[in-house]
């Protein structure tokens, strides 16, 4: 099933990789636990709102371009799998 | 500020109103409570991840759709208010 919170947390976790930041230095940025932050990055847990945007503020990010990154992903996860056939060769 | 869950409500209220359904048949469809999803559409409560595929799926809508549709408005609500003077007039 596709899920909206395990799509976000990859989403912030690849952004903070990216930014070579550790969970300790973004959490404390965003005013969130260590603890809550890595499980939101992990999909266990749904951030509320307010916490989305402070971790969005720590990671110098709007929350509309996270999400476009969401849609993106989900999308991808939401297709149908593609099975080509190759008549020719059957 | 700018609440994905408040984008992520009038988006599905929206959707529901365009198709001409009530609170009543889509919460049975989706198998939440009319209340809760009052409170979702109105950005009162964060819907969990699996209530909003429910939702999405009582609305024929896939979650990237509806992603899609909330990022667009979280764009307009997060861009810069623009003033344009007219210099010529001054």
């Amino acid at each position: 099933m596709t899920l909206l919170r395990t799509h976000l947390g990859s989403t912030l976790r690849s952004a903070r990789v990216a930014q070579g930041r550790t969970l300790r230095e973004v959490a404390k940025s965003a005013r969130v636990s260590l603890g809550y932050l890595s499980e939101v990055e992990r999909g266990q847990k749904e951030a509320s709102s307010e916490l989305l945007n402070s971790i969005c503020s720590a990671l110098d990010l709007t929350l509309a371009s996270v999400l476009a990154d969401v849609v993106h992903h989900v999308k991808i996860a939401e297709a149908p799998i593609l099975v080509v056939v190759d008549e020719a060769a059957a």
